[in-house]
């Protein structure tokens, strides 16, 4: 199994069709995969070998899911960079992975000599921007106008497709490899595990550096979708290339849908190609995903949730399995194990916990990483008889509805009882006025530690008034009396990553500075 | 990727809900897996090593799907053997693959004796039935009740899977080895190829021993659905079954949909579950087609092409390309190549045909073969730089949509000209009374070959009176001169295979004895 497979069968089937759409520029399959093999032959020409690896610092564009293809029909893996990372971790990465060939855009270009000043590598940089190449750097252009097709190398398998950095919210990051198989494994095991939306045009949302972008990139391409960016996501923009290029699939983070569904041009743009969102990488809450779901009625929502080590996805609450109704227990699930993907939970001892026991979710199948690059010790720790330990807590019900409790490192130790955070955050989300929020564990000289809420008005909303008992008593019906917040801080705006999850991590530095434990 | 990981996710996620229904006997996930794994347990006992060969001789049932994954758990290949073959045959295709282990059940017990005196290997006998076993076979329940679990072998990727042999309507018979990653990418990419059942409960129609089958199998494993089984297909009782159990999917050759959807108890039976209805492995007649539409309108309905050789399935036309007007091009089409098959067309010389141009018919992927089992040279022959050769013409259009205008060697030349039978057949099928329909190619002294129809009559209908002259007089207005019937055979019933097929062949014997060119 080959990820340029795809590319074969879209200029043989379908040779006239859109393959990307940027902006106000568009290429068909031909034009696209003719643009591909050239750029491998460059690749190659500028020393890229079978196995090595190549980085792209930049915007989504259709030049990322050009150079996504290239490096792979070269012959080589995908290293995409990080673009909110500081060149010190930048350069990190790309010495630690042995990434010598970089592409970058005019963000990265602003980056790149501080990037270099601190590798070790040696870096060829490939330019791809609106003005010319900048001295030192090869013209992207130039390089595919003056190099001939390559040959497909044909990688498949278990040959190394991708190094992906992990996010680093603890220790130094890690490069998770992930194989050819893996990559397709997710990609096509998510596609069949659910309804989709066929070959009508996807649009990226998510950024390429993120696993879940480079799987929406294979998943629409082995689907026969033209693909879709935007530099940034904005979600005026979307909504307008929903209606204009009839965009059947998206795949965002919560915070995304909010936006596009609040967006003042929602009501009058034609959103009734999209019948498929999908969504993931962090909580939803339930007020949210009903809106969504009303505001889009024939659209089959997904939820999503995995992890980089995984290529993705691990399980998925299917169109069928949703209802705008947070009273169904499985509508607080994570859905299901996709198809390619088999979960077992188990208890501190390595045995399996029973159904309804909480334990740590473990993941066997095509789509498990290879390892961490270069990270012997990281790897046999999270890869253990074939399993791998996704450091996450939860437990699956009769039905295979899988419950992701938390972060195992997110668990709050409070006087010998384990609170998980998110069963507080879901009663939070539900106090009238309330956007987001976040429950962390903070030093406590009493409990070792204590339930520390931390919340933020919904637009339009003021919750200055809000009071730590008022909300205990809201949270008293629904959550035993140990898992109460015992302290509460009103935000104006929540730390929130690139992928929109809420930077825990963050929130938690001033109460645990110079205090010994400082976890995720 | 193993065959076997759907039957750790079933135990896992599902325990309790139904794996296999066959008349009044049902079982669970959990009961179905712990028989799969004792039954493996027995045939290693009985000499099964990895890669060996167990073959069944038998009726569809809940046993053969126990029977196909017990195999494979205990890393052998399963050898589906063809209940209709005479004994003879079944002796060569065991003596060809070395198939060791055979199990039988009462249908298969009346023919295993005349198997045994032909056979040169020694062969051990399982016998599944509802008496005792006979003296010399093992008796299976006994085997299951009496060997302790055996561990998965975790046989995958290119490990062999199954040896399925071909029809033999030219030349030996041939075994073709089909791996664990082959009968894997066919069943996922094909479930990602267009909308489904889901978990939904699948009948199954088709006989284990033909490739649609055992893929019918391996589909509804991985996507967790019940599978339900009938020892033959019968209409009225597959209605029952349908309403009763809440079917979702079903595999059907045309002659099968024909006699559900005319069968007296359509009427009266509940089948709006049924929301996934697959046919193919013979042409299907629009007029039928659209009825069948008609009366099941909630149902998507997926036609598919394919070959043994690609582990089924090559092109499917999705439901979303199902329309009920013969007039829209495509649907005379087999769809487009699914997700995991690229497609090629080439001309005699090798080189790739344009769009719209008849050549033969060539697949590269991970659904093609491994290769003929010990017949080298007929594997040089049919793979050819990794391109699989179908030995089927057809062409593709500019959305992808591919036409196989006929079997290479069904081709009639006719003074120099080719003509195509399928081409034919479809206006034949259109003439008021026609109820199935065949062309073929005759012996004629001045056109080499001339076109030669066979009819016979819709179900209370009267062909008796049909004239040459007349049926000239139809098809004249939809194709050229030369293409038109020559001559004329109204029969009372076609010779049909077990898979639903035609059999060309015997109805070109009477016309072909002892000539020269004796054909498909």
């Amino acid at each position: 199994m080959h990820l340029t497979q795809a590319l074969h069968k879209a200029r043989r089937e379908r040779p006239q069709e859109t393959a990307t759409i940027h902006q106000d520029r568009r290429q068909t399959n031909a034009e696209f995969v003719g643009r591909v093999e050239r750029l491998a032959g460059a690749l190659r020409t500028l020393g890229l070998a079978k196995g090595d690896r190549a980085g792209m610092l930049a915007a989504n564009s259709d030049r990322y899911i050009e150079f996504i293809f290239a490096t792979l029909w070269a012959g080589g893996a995908v290293n995409p960079v990080n673009t909110r990372w500081s060149a010190a971790e930048i350069a990190y990465s790309l010495d630690d992975s042995g990434t010598a060939i970089l592409v970058v855009d005019d963000f990265g270009a602003g980056l790149v000599a501080d990037v270099q000043a601190r590798c070790k590598t040696q870096l060829t940089l490939i330019h791809v921007g609106t003005g010319p190449a900048p001295a030192g750097s090869h013209d992207y252009e130039a390089l595919i106008a003056g190099t001939p097709p390559a040959p497909d190398a044909f990688c498949g398998n278990d040959d190394l497709a991708a190094i992906l950095y992990t996010g680093g919210t603890t220790g130094a990051p890690k490069g998770v490899m992930l194989s050819h198989r893996n990559v397709l494994a997710n990609a096509i095991g998510l596609t069949a595990s659910a309804d989709h939306a066929g070959a009508a045009p996807g649009l990226h949302v998510a950024p390429m550096f993120h696993v879940g972008g480079l799987a929406a990139a294979v998943q629409f391409s082995i689907r026969g979708s033209t693909q879709i960016t935007q530099p940034a996501f904005d979600a005026g923009e979307a909504l307008e290339i929903i209606e204009r290029e009839r965009v059947g699939d998206i795949f965002v983070v919560p915070v995304m849908l909010r936006w596009l569904i609040d967006h003042p041009d929602m009501a009058r743009r034609d959103t009734s190609s999209l019948v498929a969102v999908r969504y993931g990488a962090a909580p939803i809450d339930v007020t949210l995903l009903a809106r969504a779901m009303k505001a889009l009625p024939q659209a089959g929502f997904l939820q999503v949730y995995g992890q980089t080590e995984c290529a993705a996805v691990v399980t998925a609450l299917a169109p069928q399995d949703h209802v705008a109704d947070p009273d169904v227990p499985h509508m607080r699930s994570a859905g299901k194990p996709i198809i390619t993907a088999e979960l077992r939970i188990t208890d501190e001892d390595g045995q399996e916990c029973p159904h309804g026991t909480v334990g740590e979710l473990q993941v066997r199948g095509p789509t498990v990483m290879l390892g961490y690059w270069n990270k012997p010790e990281a790897t046999e720790k999270a890869l253990v008889d074939g399993w791998l330990r996704t450091g996450d807590a939860g437990y699956m019900d009769d039905q295979g509805f899988v419950y992701v409790v938390d972060r195992m490192k997110d668990m709050i130790i409070s006087g010998g009882e384990n609170v998980f955070s998110t069963e507080v955050e879901s009663v939070l989300a539900t106090y009238p006025g309330v956007g987001l929020c976040a429950v962390i564990g903070v030093p406590d000289d009493e409990w070792g530690e204590r339930v520390h809420a931390v919340v933020q008005a919904a637009p339009g909303q003021d919750l200055s008034g809000l009071t730590l008992e008022a909300l205990q008593a809201h949270c008293r019906a629904h959550i035993a009396g140990y898992k109460l917040p015992r302290s509460l801080e009103v935000v104006d705006a929540m730390p929130i990553s690139p992928a929109g999850k809420i930077l825990k991590r963050d929130l938690r530095i001033p109460h645990w500075e110079n205090r010994e434990r400082m976890v995720g």
